[in-house]
Parts: structure tokens; C-alpha cells; sequence
């Protein structure tokens, strides 16, 4: 027999993570009685298996190698990183996995934590399974879906067996394999083909497509295969993992054959292979929507094809931009139209209104911490392509700015502006090389500011650092020297 | 008896640092022929003397001093910067103090030069000294001083006989001295007491005032304060120098007495006690100015109180900034102003016009590169006060920003916006902590391009950067706690 329990709030958020824990601080502070149902650690996959320990491990990487291109650093980095260390400091990153000073956090925000797993139940209910019997809650104005994403996984022959790694065991592993396959070619291969290499694996990455990073700007992604190769890392383009086994004997390797025959043999093997929705199980269908499918929203962060505006998405499980900060943005977005509409006020939804999510599509800033980072904002030179876009392409190499110079004396690295020519500003940034990652915001200013070309040449960078890029880039499209695309 | 050459040019440009070269560069691309004038090194202090030397000194120092501080990577610095392979560094990045590559990029730029020095001989006239005799040369349009600056030295007894360091030998020694008295608190000083107390000097700094960096916010000083006391330097507040005196026997060390009667010894005594215009010997009675004067300029830089608009003044000699960076936005308003007057155009001298240095009077950035680094754009609070500005005080403890934490788990640092209540935009920005000198760009772009906080909202700063301090700013003035001051 389980004890029942109704509770009715004004806001219900399915989730703890960034994107859920934001709702819920904004709805509550603007008075509105908020619950949070979360089934794991509050805090979500961001602070315990994603862009916290996976930056705590890479922090360590990028200095290191930063130091050993400094002369007079150089002759102090004599082994490699002391991995014991690093895996330390990463769990002090991560407190742990404990999630107690989050709740703690919660309950000063005044919201409201149930402790279990939700299901929405029809228009503005929820059920969440506990382990004290079931919840029923019901919202008075809003219900807003941050469950987030997980590591999609092929199905493959031997693959239940392996206990392979995705993201959550590559960012938490407590112990450094010998070797390490990683599968796949984006963010999370990268950076964890980055962050093991330097803690002494020999890394194997298989690549289904022909590049890495296939969404950022080529160059970047070259100079990121260029670095990996040169730290021993083994890339095979082209290539498919088939089937993979292992071994329950001593030793405990697995054993991998890709789609040439060709076989391989590792320790643990990483499938970084995209994403899916944490959908399949939260009741959507009871709402109309289907189970395991990304939810649609509008720019208010509102789901679309449900009846009323009490269905809200938020964070990765709407699939706009799987990025912890973007999610908080959109966070902001949703509570402001939620406590807007609970209090019968109008939504202002134009493009960069207080309940327009506009950055989501015209300026999504990200960092990808491998050597070099990458840093981009806005319109790749491709999506401006793939739009229809007319934009003017601005190169510049990185390794003639003199802050760059000063920062690594052989410094290896490219930048790119995108400009619409008819409007005469920044639409797209786009930094590849060491020490980049705080450049980017500049641009994200740059982009979202909307700030005509004229003006920009009022925004002096400070000689000598690297933000003196901005300078040449402008230099270079005064004097021309730049290509036009699209249209 | 000395061959005499008069030609006629266009423009003519004294001095070639980083101001002239920029004038020279743009008047000779819009066609107006020009000459350049440098009794010494072409790339100017700058180049050869201050940030370039300066800034190679400091990177390796900074770069260690993170890296003492991450762990991981904390255990591989064992001992102290290996100093003979930093200034061979150094010297590679001076490009071993000569010269030739610049005189290359003139010509290439097709712009003329006559090594001597020179002097202004009434309107339009120029007289250069030159090892083959006088050349006088006449304008069609306009001479633009970019003379620079040279270390000031108070006058003090046995002073002339102690072969004392200012910039120019504190950023060029070939050797570390085993002590080195800094006598200043400004921006030379702290950065070359960060830079040879890591190399290995002990370093001792004689202030006059009662702190460190009198221009800089409070808090970014006192920072750099903490940090190089635990460095090992000893910082004499409320103390000057009185006398100094070389013994000219072994050991060749110097006596230096302060106010209070203290007695040092030093083996190297570096005065960082401020700027003086090189204008002493440069002919301006001629014109009617006051040979040894700063040149009073306005936001065109044409220099003001003479007959016509001939007569430039661009980088430190104006003394509206004193940084490379600024004397370059200068010069290209300058030729601006120079090409157009010389085309009969109109000027656009609006604020934010083509022909206005208006940064130089509302976004000045500058990156102090100390320990830790300080950033800063726009306004202080004590200069917002001293201009009678109403001004919204809004404060951040860097250390508590994730991406700062990724950066040095025990990450000390603050930021600091400021905000015109009326129209709502940002006017000055600090951010004091490791790793904010590209930080600063985005708050130069902000406080340049005018951007109302309400877009602000939309410039999302990548998770985990310290950039995201952005974000808790904006929140830390939505929640209004923040103070006001001023008006």
C-alpha cells in the first residue's frame, strides 16, 4: 500500500538541470508557487557528467600544453599530467556527485523538490513515482519539460556486454584506460579524445563522416585534427564501428571490428555518437505529443501542436541547442512568458523581446575546449549557405596578431567574421586557436548587439592581446580583401 | 659643408611608432604621398621598449604562476622561470632591437622615410638632421607629431651618475639583477616588479602614495597588491626616494636612501615615475607652441591654439592616453581627417564619427598584465564621481563564476560594471582575476556600441568561461543590488 499525495503549485518543472533549476528561480521569484520534480542529482547532467568535470579534466590539458609552447615554461613540463591529480580535482569540481548544497539552494529559492520520477498526467498534471508512493501534482499555470537529453547509442551486435562509456562514464571515470576508442567526431569526442590523451591514454577515434566538428568552420576543425594527430592520437576517417566484445577473462579488453574488417583493441570504448531526447517515458502522450521525440516550441519556449499555452520545453529536450547556457537563456525566456501570462500580462515576442528566445536562431555562442579551442557565435560561412544568406567572409590568420604571438611565440590559429553586407554588421564569428574562449563573447555582443560596422571600429582592442583580431578583420574588409557567398 | 635636400610631400610624419606608422599607412593608401621622419628605431618605444618587450617578459611569468595553481598540472613547476631562455624570448620578439623589417613594410606601403631627427621650422616645414646633411621638407598638407613619450625622472642627488633603469632598460636588460628597487605604482611599475621578482630578482617598490595603480578601481589594485606581497616583493607604501649613489667598486651596487632615512642597497634601480612629451627640441616655437608641452589636440587631433588645421598630434604626445592602442584609433582618425581636408570633404566630427576620437574620452581599455591581470574599459567609479556622473554600481565576486573556477579552482577576482541608469547602457567595465585581458573586448564592444542592457539580456555568455560573469552582472542589477552613486 502507497500513501498519495495531491499538491497543486502554479509552475511544475520537470527536471533539475540548468535549464529547470532556472525556470524554477525565476517563477519563484516572481511569486509564483514552484515545484521541481527531479528523479537523479539536482543539478543535472551539466554539473555531474557533462560541461563541468568534462572542462575540470580539459582545463588541466589545454594549460599544460599551453606551457609546454612557452619558452622559459617549456623546460618545467617535463612528464605528463599528474592524472591522480586532475581526476581529484575533478571530483572536487563535480562535490562529489552530491547534490546536497543544490537542494540546499533550492529550498532558499523557496521552490518546492519532489524527489522522484515524473510523468505528466494530462493538461497541467504530473505523477511522479517516489519511493514514499506516488505525487500527484497539478499546476494552476504552467508546466515546463527539462528533462534534457542523453548519449544516443547505436544498437550493435556484443554491445550490451561491453559496458561502453558515453559522455556520463567518460566524464566520471575514476581510473585512466590504457586505451580508449572514442566513436564519433563532435564536441564530446574531441574534448574527451583531448582530456584522456593528456592524462597518458592512447586514443583511437573512429569517425564515421570525413572531418571532425562537421558544424563548425573547416579551418577550426583542421586545426583541431592537426593538434589531436600530433599528440598521438590515432583518427580513422570513414570508419564505422560493426560489432565490439569483451573479453571476461583477464585483462577485461574489448574487442572492436569496424566496417573495413579491420580490428582493434581497447580498454574502454567511447560512444560519443549525437544525442537523444529523455522523452519516452514522461507521459507526453498523454498531452497528444509522442514519446521519445524532441518537443517542438516556439520562441517563448512554448510547446507547439497542444491545446492552451501551459506546456512549456526547456533546455536540450526541445533540440534547439544543446548547450548548458543556452538552456538558461531560454529558462529566462519561459519564466518571463509564464509569469507574464499568469498575470494576464501581453508577451513582448518580437525578434530580441523580453519573451523571444531570437538568440537561439541568430546568435548561439559555444566553446569547444580541445587544442586549440574553438570559439564561434552566430552563422557559420556553411548554415549562412544553407539559409540562402549573402554574407561577406573576413579571414584573418591568428598567428599574425601580436597578442597572439606574445601569448605562444608559434602560435597556430584563424579567425573569421561573417558580415551581411546590407546591413553592415557581424552575423557570425568565428575564433580557432589557443586562449580564444574569453575572446568570444566580444563577438556574441557583436551579433546580438546588431552593432553597424562604423561603430565597431570605436571598439579598440587592447594591444597586445588577441582581441587585436578585431582590428584586422575590419582592416581586411576595408581594404577588401574578403569573398562574398550565397545569394 | 653639408649637401642640402628640400622635397615636398603631402604629409609628413615625425616619428614612427605605432601612431605615425598608422597615419603614414592610411594617408599613403588614400594616395597622398608621405614621408615618415625617426631618429631612431622605426616601430617606436613600443616596439622596442615597452609593450612588446614588456608583455614577452610577462607572459611566461603569468603563464607560471597559473599553472602553480591548477591542479595536476601544479606538480610539474619545480623551479623558477628559466630566465636566459625568457629574454632570448624577449629578444626574439623585439626582433633583436633592429629594425629592418619595419623600414621593409614602409617601403612595401610606399611610403617615404629619412632617418634623422627633426624638427618643425614653421608652417608646413620640417628640418630633419640627417648624418648626410639637412633635408627640409615641406607639406602640401599636414605634419602629424607622433613624438611619443619618454620616462620621467625627477631630479635627485648623485641621480646622474647611478645609470638608473627607466622602461627602456627595465624592458631590454640582458641579465637579472639579484635586487631591483621599482620607484612608482603605476602601470610600468607593477608589471616589471611582476616581471623580474619572477625571473628571480628580489624586488622592493618605493610608492609615494598609499597604493598601487591610483587609476585603476580599488579593488583590481589591491588584488595586485596581495599577490605580489606573497610573492616575495616588499612594497613601501608613503615612501620616496631621496638620493642614490653607485659605489664604483666591486659588487658596483647602489646606496639608495628614502624620506624617512631608510637605507637599501639595490643593483638596479628602476624609476617608473611617469611620462614626458618629446617635444623639447622639435621646433614648436616655430609655430607658436611651447617647445617641451604636451599638444593640445582636438577630437580630430589637430592640434589646437595655432593658425590652420595643418598641424596633427597623434599617441602619447597628445596625452589624452597613453597606450599603443589608443594612438592607433587616433591615427586612423587623424588621416582620416588629413585625407578629407586634403579632398575638400567635409568632416563627420559627431561623437562616434568618422573624423572623432571618441573612445578616447568614453571607452579607453586597457589590460594591466599583472598577477592577476586587470581589465578595464570606459569609466571608474572615482573618475564617474570626479565627472559628476550618476552612475549604478554593480559588483561580482569573479571567484564565484564557474568558468573562473574551471580556470583556478581557488580563483581570486571581481568584477565591476558600471551603468547609466538613464539610458540604460553600460559606461565602464573592470574585471580584475587570471585570464580577463580578452575578457575585456566584449565590454569595450558594449561601452563603444552603446547597447541597451535590455539586448545585453541576449548576448548569452558561453558555459563555462569566465565570460559568464556577463550574466551574473545583469542579474545582479536586475535584483537591484546594487548602489548608486554620483549626481
Amino acid at each position: 500500500m502507497t500513501d498519495e499525495i495531491a499538491e497543486t503549485y502554479d509552475v511544475i518543472v520537470l527536471g533539475a538541470g540548468p535549464a529547470g533549476e532556472n525556470v524554477a528561480d525565476r517563477t519563484a521569484a516572481a511569486g509564483l508557487s514552484t515545484v521541481v520534480v527531479e528523479s537523479e542529482l539536482i543539478g543535472g547532467e551539466c554539473s555531474y557528467w557533462a560541461c563541468v568535470p568534462s572542462k575540470a579534466l580539459l582545463r588541466p590539458a589545454l594549460l599544460r600544453a599551453e606551457a609546454t609552447r612557452l619558452p622559459g615554461v617549456d623546460t618545467m613540463v617535463t612528464g605528463p599530467l599528474d592524472a591522480p591529480a586532475v581526476l581529484a580535482h575533478r571530483d572536487a569540481m563535480v562535490s562529489g556527485w552530491d547534490d546536497q548544497g543544490q537542494a540546499e539552494w533550492l529550498e532558499s529559492a523557496n521552490i518546492a523538490l519532489v524527489r522522484g520520477f515524473g510523468r505528466i498526467a494530462g493538461p497541467r498534471q504530473v505523477r511522479v513515482e517516489t519511493p514514499g508512493g506516488e505525487v500527484r501534482l497539478t499546476a494552476r499555470h504552467a508546466v515546463a519539460v527539462c528533462t534534457g537529453s542523453r548519449a544516443a547509442v547505436p544498437a550493435l551486435p556484443g554491445l550490451d556486454g561491453v559496458r561502453i562509456w558515453t559522455s556520463r562514464e567518460a566524464t566520471s571515470a575514476r581510473r585512466v584506460p590504457s586505451r580508449l576508442i572514442v566513436v564519433g567526431g563532435g564536441v564530446v569526442a574531441t574534448e574527451m579524445a583531448t582530456a584522456w590523451r593528456a592524462l597518458g591514454s592512447r586514443v583511437t577515434v573512429v569517425v564515421r563522416g570525413e572531418r571532425l566538428l562537421p558544424r563548425v568552420e573547416t579551418f577550426a576543425a583542421d586545426l583541431v585534427t592537426e593538434r589531436l594527430r600530433e599528440s598521438g592520437v590515432d583518427l580513422r576517417f570513414g570508419a564505422t564501428v560493426t560489432s565490439a566484445e569483451r573479453s571476461g577473462g583477464p585483462g577485461d579488453r574489448i574487442d572492436v571490428t569496424l566496417g573495413d574488417d579491420t580490428h582493434l583493441v581497447t580498454d574502454e570504448l567511447l560512444f560519443a555518437t549525437g544525442r537523444a531526447p529523455r522523452t519516452e517515458d514522461i507521459g507526453l502522450d498523454t498531452v497528444g505529443l509522442t514519446p521519445g521525440d524532441w518537443i517542438d516550441i516556439d520562441d517563448t519556449c512554448t510547446a507547439t501542436g497542444i491545446a492552451g499555452d501551459w506546456l512549456y520545453a526547456v533546455g536540450d529536450v526541445n533540440h534547439r541547442v544543446l548547450l548548458t547556457h543556452q538552456g538558461k537563456y531560454q529558462a529566462r525566456i519561459a519564466s518571463a512568458a509564464i509569469t507574464d501570462r499568469a498575470r494576464g500580462n501581453a508577451l513582448d515576442t518580437a525578434d530580441w523581446g523580453r519573451h523571444a528566445s531570437t538568440a537561439d536562431r541568430l546568435a548561439v555562442p559555444q566553446v569547444v575546449f580541445t587544442d586549440p579551442e574553438i570559439a564561434t557565435v552566430g552563422r557559420t560561412t556553411e548554415d549562412a549557405a544553407r539559409a540562402g544568406l549573402e554574407v561577406d567572409v573576413v579571414d584573418y590568420d591568428l598567428g599574425r596578431v601580436s597578442g597572439a604571438m606574445q601569448y605562444d611565440p608559434a602560435y597556430r590559429g584563424h579567425a573569421r567574421i561573417l558580415i551581411d553586407p546590407r546591413r553592415r554588421v557581424v552575423v557570425g564569428a568565428t575564433f580557432a586557436g589557443p586562449g580564444v574562449a574569453e575572446l568570444l563573447h566580444s563577438a556574441t555582443v557583436a551579433v546580438a548587439g546588431e552593432i553597424p560596422l562604423d561603430r565597431l571600429w570605436h571598439a579598440v582592442p587592447s594591444f597586445p592581446t588577441i582581441s587585436e583580431v578585431w582590428l584586422r578583420l575590419l582592416e581586411t574588409y576595408r581594404d577588401e580583401q574578403h569573398s562574398r557567398v550565397g545569394a
